[in-house]
């Protein structure tokens, strides 16, 4: 397939300075990938082979669910966002043509497709259909990072479907959460799929998938019970809140001089931090003030929050507290505050609080929700390790890629944009929609960081971007050589993806040490030794086993493991 | 495969209003296309399919050459394009990110490539390597039209050589043009490769491939002697100026009252067009001001004058003629004219010429290139049918669509972008490369445009969607419908590429007249006579040829005509 002399891989002596992740670190220094510019990278020869064998098995699954890809162009026209109103969102790249007429770059299609379906589905018999394409997206990230995991050009996988109804919805949604768990599985990724947030996508309901590792931008909550939910959206019930004070028949003023934290009034009064209560007054993009409580030993869950008010939410300044709400910043509290307040779930029925006097250097103790003041209630804080999950387990946090997520749209897209079809009694009715992403280069980036170890990294044979990693030792014009050459064009002529390490200047340390790093399944090595013994000496990359094959079977042999995918499992060891 | 009924493949009854060329007409009327906003396309999964097959031969024949296949993103830095020179190109779209920072979207990759590549190349023993890509480019056109054939943004297979010099550049050159003669054959495409000019690429030389049809935006000159170039760049030897009069001792003023063109002045002196010397002042990017002269039945070649000038070139407004030059226009000639002259080949060595006085309403007879005015002489003029070539044959025009290019870049950008390698002896020298394009569309779109009939597209088997279209007659639950879904079975099952008409709405000429438009190389039609006598009936496209198979060998026989390319050829015709 590939000789290394002349092959694009540009590996670097030492890990670049610069890197945030092992994945980074590990597609810089292996020569798989470079920036162009801040959140813009060339997927270099290597890493692109990688990356059309995800699309090869994520195309394989959504055609065997009667996908139809097609593909939609990056460029369109602003007016279709205004229609959905998601001209505004930052993410969005915007510019003007020749005739200063607005465009945008696509981050997403629903607007497209929708629109092209809009206008092409008439009738119920046409429906259901699922669409998708494989296309570049662009995203004005404000921190692109981390080498792949957060880029501003990348490609994605979007799928659309188009339904009756919500019955049918379900059905196709059904059918995509199948197809992603043989996508992920295939792709070797160890991968949950939680309950979501849909964001700026709007719908129903929403899954993402999430492949644990340590360099995984989001947080998602676990338990041995099953579940599994991003944390922006993760319920559960909290830890109670242990040696409270005595309750008292009214709240009681105390001094608490400079005392503005959690930390230094729990530490003050000498009372547990669940005991207070922590008071955010936050403003809503409509203008609402509000003040939203949580258990003192919580933190407030931003997107729960916004979904609750239904609009976007951002806390208030030290200076707004003290101009708008003419209370000292760090002694606010919900007693006699002239703003509604909403209090988080865990603090109800809790007597005996701490909460600011909205005075200076005072707080009060012995106060009580609902007697000592009104409010109202909901989950708005954000779950914490050790929690009970809804299914009975107890809820533990980890860092986690997201490489897919999934939507019921609804009608969220179809009615702004007209796509309707007649039912079978003629009757006008919107399309029902869902949308289905993953992103292949995310699902490289993870399988990187799940399985590299300090020699490089391990590639899961799915996404190798070849299978064998070919070294011949010894000098030109030695034996060693011609038989590697030998066994090179007899493996290229099976088919068997071999990148062939035939450079002339590397020492066999180099060579083994860049095999280890760009960590293909399986090792071959031909050496003067080897050779005069009729043996090839093989490594596998994932657990190190050696052992060796006759020379004369090499070929086939090397071609059957290959395929069998032999090279990828520790089971499946050969003879030592 | 797919099934009609299920398949995303809206045909239209009729011919859409604003098709501006047969392909533009056929892939809308035939659901393949359609337009999201001006010159933005999106590619029906129909379309999308045949798109997919060029792409293949076309990677097929680059990977036989080496050349490796990698992605680079299309939203860059506006800086790397600063320092080609190219950022002020018109058709380059550029913006902002929400930092201001400057950005372009790519609509080619030099700039990127030989970016990366003065980053990793350190030595002549990495040279020669080539890189490709197929990956979207963007284009602000000016004037969008004709469906696929001139749009915003489009796919392109990108390729580009890097070499240690000239003779290495060469090399690559005759590979790249000996893979696009494969691709080009392997499409079923008519095409030619002729000379054309380098343009914004920059370089010392470049071909283009052309694939003749009316539709085409571009004039090639052909000859019978093999001679092929764009008109841009055409030379041959005029057809003799003949019935010139008989020249004079020095020019004569002869009253034209009135008579400003060509015909006029001509048909007023009763002298041949070819008698007449055509003055056309024009004024180049930098200032200058020249009167370029061409014989009266020629016409101005302004892609030749620039590259002779160097410089971009402006014909000079009616206005500008009289206040800047302070001549009459219409009466403006090279006698006594005070801005140079620069006069065509074709003019050199004729006497008795008639040309502008410079004097409203009056012309000089009898005027002599050299004798009468001082002028420097260049190839200027634009060929004409029946020039003689430079190989000796006749010369003949043809509109063609450009469907690849190839451009010897030599050190175009590896100077400004500082790509350079270290040769044998340690001398630091810069790269030397060469830039390879294919659009798949536009090869899909000119095979259209070449094969179609009044029924409809005529595909060649290489790029058709679907290799066999089935159609099943007669409504569900009769036998030969039975039949139809067991033989579309059977074939899916031995990877026939199979078009499904199992449509229950749609009458038999409906479902002919469909097929017609859709082109598949084959047509096979379950009916109920048929299946009585045991038989399948096929149509080949392309000649309308007929003939039958038993229904029991269908399966094996169809994938057999599929799999040698039968359904493509008149001479492979079965019996009948």
């Amino acid at each position: 397939m590939a000789r290394l002399s002349r092959y694009f891989l540009p590996t670097l002596r030492e890990d670049p300075a610069d890197a945030e992740s092992v994945s980074h670190r590990l597609v810089v220094r292996a020569g798989l990938a470079r920036q162009l510019g801040a959140g813009l990278w060339t997927l270099m020869p290597a890493l692109w082979r990688a990356h059309r064998r995800c699309e090869q098995i994520i195309r394989e699954e959504m055609d065997a669910i009667g996908a139809q890809e097609l593909l939609m162009p990056v460029l369109q026209p602003a007016e279709l966002w205004r229609r959905t109103g998601r001209l505004e969102i930052e993410e969005l790249f915007k510019l003007r043509d020749r005739r200063d007429a607005e465009l945008v770059l696509a981050m997403t299609h629903e607007e497209a497709i929708t629109w092209h379906v809009a206008r092409e589905v008439r009738s119920y018999r046409e429906l259901p259909m699922i669409l998708y394409q494989f296309q570049v997206k662009m995203r004005d990230e404000p921190r692109p990072r981390a080498g792949l995991l957060r880029v501003r050009e990348f490609v994605m996988k979007d799928a659309y479907s188009f339904d009756r109804d919500e019955e049918g919805l379900d059905a196709a949604y059904e059918l995509h959460r199948r197809a992603y768990a043989r996508i992920f599985d295939r792709s070797g990724l160890e991968w949950y799929e939680v309950q979501s947030d849909v964001g700026m996508m709007g719908g129903s309901a929403a899954h993402e998938y999430m492949a644990p590792c340590p360099a995984g931008e989001n947080e998602i909550a676990l338990s041995d019970a099953g579940y599994a939910a991003n944390v922006e959206v993760a319920r559960a019930e909290p830890a109670p809140a242990e040696g409270l004070p005595a309750p008292r028949p009214a709240p009681e003023r105390v001094a608490t001089p400079g005392a503005r934290t959690i930390e230094e009034v729990s530490s003050l009064l000498g009372v547990p931090a669940a005991a207070l209560i922590k008071a955010l007054p936050v403003r809503t993009r409509s203008g609402r003030t509000l003040l939203v409580l949580v258990r003192g030993d919580h933190r407030l869950n931003e997107v729960k929050l916004r979904n609750h008010l239904g609009e976007e939410v951002r806390q208030l300044t030290a200076e707004e507290i003290e101009t708008d709400l003419r209370v000292p910043p760090g002694f606010i509290g919900p007693v006699g505050i002239d703003v509604p307040v909403l209090a988080d779930e865990a603090l109800r029925g809790l007597r005996g609080l701490v909460a600011g006097a909205n005075q200076p250097d005072a707080h009060l103790v012995g106060v009580e929700p609902g007697r000592d003041f009104d409010c109202a209630w909901a989950d708005v804080r954000r779950v914490e390790a050790g929690d009970r999950c809804p299914l009975g387990g107890t809820i533990r946090i980890e860092p986690a890629i997201e490489v897919g997520n999934i939507f019921k749209l609804g009608t969220r897209y179809s009615e702004p944009l007209g796509a309707t079809y007649l039912d079978e009694q003629g009757r006008e009715r919107p399309i029902v929609m869902g949308s289905y992403g993953i992103g292949p280069a995310r699902v490289v980036a993870a399988a990187i960081e799940q399985r590299a170890d300090e020699a490089g990294i391990v590639w899961p044979q799915a996404l190798a971007p070849f299978d064998l990693h070919l070294v011949a030792l010894g000098p030109p014009g030695e034996r060693a050589r011609e038989v590697a050459d030998s066994l090179y064009e007899q493996l290229c002529a099976r088919g068997v993806a071999v990148l062939y390490d035939d450079r002339e200047t590397a020492t066999p340390g180099e060579k083994f040490m860049d095999a280890d790093l760009l960590g293909l399944p399986l090792r071959a090595t031909i050496g003067r030794k080897g050779v005069e013994q009729g043996v090839v000496d093989l490594r596998r990359r994932s657990d190190g086993e050696t052992w060796r094959l006759p020379l004369d079977q090499a070929p086939e042999q090397l071609a059957a493991l290959v395929r069998q995918g032999v090279a990828d499992t520790a089971a499946a060891a050969g003879a030592g």
